[in-house]
């Protein structure tokens, strides 16, 4: 038998266990020109909480009752496909099913080399190109420039400030534990790290991490804390803006200033973007990325949550801060 | 003697007439390598509503008990500078007094025609200059495209459209009275115009005006009326950030609900600017500007006060929507 995870029902503010539920199913077998897939590493990403609602957005809503999906790293258990061989691990936007038949339509195969294969989920994957492109084509970040990650120890912003050291910047992440403060200075090498939970004046904090003000600031989060961010941008600051999690939760909007008279006065710019806005640049991007990566100056961190059944646990895991890193469960 | 007008206390909130006082001065006289001048045409610009607050912007703020100043139209009634000859009209950021002296530094002669005097303070000034720049460096006006114009019926706004128009935009603006949407559509051609004070539902007025979505949205105001174009725009909309009208009043931050979301959802960029951003390219943008102004494609409207002593009304009228078109004072 196989287990599925569905969408039971569309979360109101923050996901809850119940609104997922796990369905026993038929294992399933592979037709003429299809693989059987056993999944071996599931990604979980902040952005699966707008496909929960039943908004429109850049891509279509989970359906109620359906399997959820997100990127799956599987094995080629079974294969009638003549492009893929059974043993092959392969990446592709999946749904949450321990076992799945596919007819090869968007899987790629990776090398099968143990120390990278999450890696693909990750900085290699669209983890990495989602940091790099944003801060490369929106941040436009030159050395000496001060850049600011927010959500800076999570999977995005620990490679944003990896890949503005790089590139010559001052690197300031902002994240939400002492812990992670550390993770930041000693694995990730930013400049300075502030805990915003442990910070009375957040504004201040920055004005004193950021002598130069901030020329980047690369946004995770929205909400009080880019605010205080604003507070501190240089003329022509450029702001990518990747997500907005500190928001995604919320049934109603939440109200804060208006930032267009900070915007106004700096001829700042802020973009928001997805990663295959620049869909056009993933071969070089993956060509950078794989380079650091194998010369030792980028490095990532996983938290690895582990067995099917804790996949809607680690989702939500994310909401609190509960990762460092990529997060992702191991079946 | 000579009438000067001066920042007596820094506006809290709105402008109010106390906050302006006349002084009489001795006539300057002007010394060897000055020029006296005497005030023809005076503008009022929103912007300068942040200058009258002790805060830190892309210009010093205005001193108290010092002259104001704005764009000023003038004209020389003696010099002992070898550039300038008595009759010369010259433009420059001149201070609101009847007579003043001048190096001369900073000042450009303009011809002087009666018929188009006042055009160098308008579409053949900075206010020109803002609209075609922001249009064109920032919201890159594709033919065919819907374009939003906030604050429509202003000095910016009404020129804005035009070039839009000619650029082969769909052109819908966004004013305060049932006569500026008559103006808009007779007078500057914008295919649909919406008064604000008269909807019930804004976003669903712009998205009856705008069946293909927002392209681009050329914001002049900020605030709520912002929020409801954001609510329509496109996948990739371009946002150029010209001014927050409808918050410069306030003395502490107006709330909204956080722009975020819809900016990551939409893949959108906000960038804000002031005209001196695109100084290099002033001399292409006069020429093209100048070309549709003779050649009749491009109009404009202006509402002309009379009278040093209402200077200070005619910029309070700015945030009454008082004007149409560009707002200057005859003296």
């Amino acid at each position: 038998m196989n287990k599925v995870i569905v969408l039971y029902k569309r979360p109101v503010g923050k996901a809850e266990l119940g609104d997922f539920k796990t369905n026993i199913e038929e294992m399933p077998t592979a037709d003429d020109g299809e693989v059987l897939l056993k999944t071996i590493y599931v990604s979980v990403d902040p952005y699966l909480r707008g496909r929960m609602n039943d908004a429109e957005s850049y891509i279509p809503p989970f359906e109620l009752n359906k399997p959820l999906q997100s990127g799956i790293i599987a094995e080629v258990v079974d294969s009638n496909n003549t492009l893929f061989k059974i043993g092959d691990f392969v990446l592709g936007n999946l749904e949450w099913k321990e076992y799945q038949v596919s007819d090869g339509k968007g899987l790629r195969i990776i090398p099968n080399d143990p120390a990278y294969l999450t890696a693909y989920l990750g900085v290699l994957g669209m983890t990495g190109l989602t940091a790099y492109l944003g801060l490369t084509q929106i941040g436009l970040p030159k050395p000496g420039e001060t850049l600011v990650v927010s959500g800076a120890a999570g999977a995005v912003g620990s490679i944003v400030g990896q890949v503005g050291k790089l590139l010559g910047c001052r690197v300031v992440g902002i994240t939400g534990s002492d812990e992670k403060v550390q993770l930041l200075k000693s694995k990730f090498h930013f400049d300075e790290a502030i805990n915003y939970k442990n910070t009375v004046d957040l504004t201040r904090s920055i004005n004193a991490a950021c002598p130069n003000g901030v020329d980047i600031y690369f946004d995770n989060v929205g909400g009080k804390i880019s605010d205080d961010v604003l507070n501190n941008i240089n003329k022509h600051a450029r702001i990518p803006l990747c997500g907005a999690i500190s928001l995604y939760n919320d049934a109603t909007p939440v109200l804060g200033p208006y930032i267009q008279p900070v915007l106004v006065k700096k001829s700042a710019l802020i973009q928001g973007f997805i990663v295959s806005d620049f869909a056009a640049q993933f071969p070089e991007a993956t060509r950078q990325l794989t380079e650091w990566l194998m010369a030792g100056k980028l490095t990532y961190h996983e938290t690895i949550y582990k067995g099917f059944d804790h996949i809607p646990q680690a989702f939500m895991g994310l909401f609190e801060g509960s990762n460092e890193g990529k997060m992702v469960v191991k079946i």
